[in-house]
């Protein structure tokens, strides 16, 4: 069977894809990454979620990123924004992607994996950089010259199947592949049981994707 | 004054990138990603250099990354191996190269540096992928379109200054720019004082770099 790396933050577009991946037939390796978020429900979340929609396996990669700062994800001493912003949001957390998919493509290469799966989404994208399609073509050109895999042949390729989707597309394209979005973790600053805080950007995005959708919001608010 | 994020191994060629890089004229920021390597002596060895090469800041960041495997670098079932390898070697640490210059991206967008220097050789680089003049160039691409700074219209620069040099060729340029070598480890298996092997294939291109160089080896073995 062919097999992915999938990377899983515990959300729902997250959740999404990995149903995606193993509706398409996939074998999955599970991957989190936790780069100092201020809250490990969301890591919890992963771990149900890897099991529930069936990864092989699940790893958590930590990786002490948080003391760069210069995000509100990563540094307490900035608030969490609950308006949007204009331009690119204190919420982009530099060049997160990128070190998620790296890590991705280091243990793809280990379980021989040949395509990695992200979850970004250029529309609902808060205008984070590394959520463009041409951030994705990018990373996937350096896939296929960075490895030993891609000198002996090998075609590594990055897929993002959200990516052209609306928060009430995604909700929809889970919901026929049986996303329990219960025990997704969206909000950027959850309490310590998983609780939403319904007021950040993330939150916002969530909620109107629901409604989007003409489906119960089945979200845990504080 | 222009500011760079030099990745600082502690090993000959970094401690020569990071003096080439303070001799281009830049203000460097040293990173030194511990990725579970065996020892740290590396490590201690890259503080003491960031410090006597005379970088601004010095951040040594960890990654569990080693329990992927794949490597005898980062895996103690796989032996360092003592002979030169037919094509890529099992010191080879899957897309070690691409996670590095990733997390070296998110601290150069924080502090706003224009270029990262990487001390990879494509001429001595032990068959290893992610030593090529391709991958620096990909690289490169990817990182114009993944952060905050590209979308507003900064150019980032990869600089790989040693990638065309030998050996004997980085030594004589290091020592030109008063680089002392006593304080570099470059063994992939060296002692908790830093002593190398002299056995490994990096003990090995080392030492016959110091003899093509004509200059006494100043490595402190076991």
């Amino acid at each position: 069977m062919t097999r992915a790396v999938v990377l899983l933050s515990g959300g729902l577009d997250s959740a999404t894809v990995l149903a995606d991946a193993r509706a398409s037939g996939y074998e999955c390796y599970a991957l989190t990454v936790d780069y100092g978020q201020r809250h490990d429900a969301e890591i919890d979340a992963a771990k149900r979620l890897a099991e529930s929609i069936g990864a092989l396996e699940h790893r958590i990669v930590r990786i002490d990123y948080c003391h760069f700062g210069g995000s509100a994800l990563t540094d307490s001493s900035i608030d969490v924004p609950t308006e949007p912003a204009n331009g690119i949001p204190v919420t982009y957390v530099p060049a997160r992607n990128t070190v998620m998919l790296s890590i991705a493509l280091g243990w793809a290469e280990v379980v021989e994996a040949t395509a990695i799966f992200i979850g970004v989404n250029a529309v609902d994208y808060s205008g984070y950089p590394d959520c463009r399609p041409a951030f994705i073509a990018a990373f996937e050109q350096l896939a296929r010259v960075a490895t030993k895999a891609s000198v002996e042949g090998a075609q590594m390729t990055i897929r993002a199947p959200l990516i052209e989707l609306s928060k009430a597309e995604i909700i929809a394209r889970g919901l026929e592949l049986g996303v329990d979005y219960a025990a997704t973790v969206s909000c950027y600053q959850a309490d310590p049981h998983g609780r939403a805080c319904g007021r950040c950007d993330a939150c916002r995005l969530r909620r109107e994707g629901f409604a989007a959708a003409a489906v119960a919001d089945p979200t845990r608010y504080c």
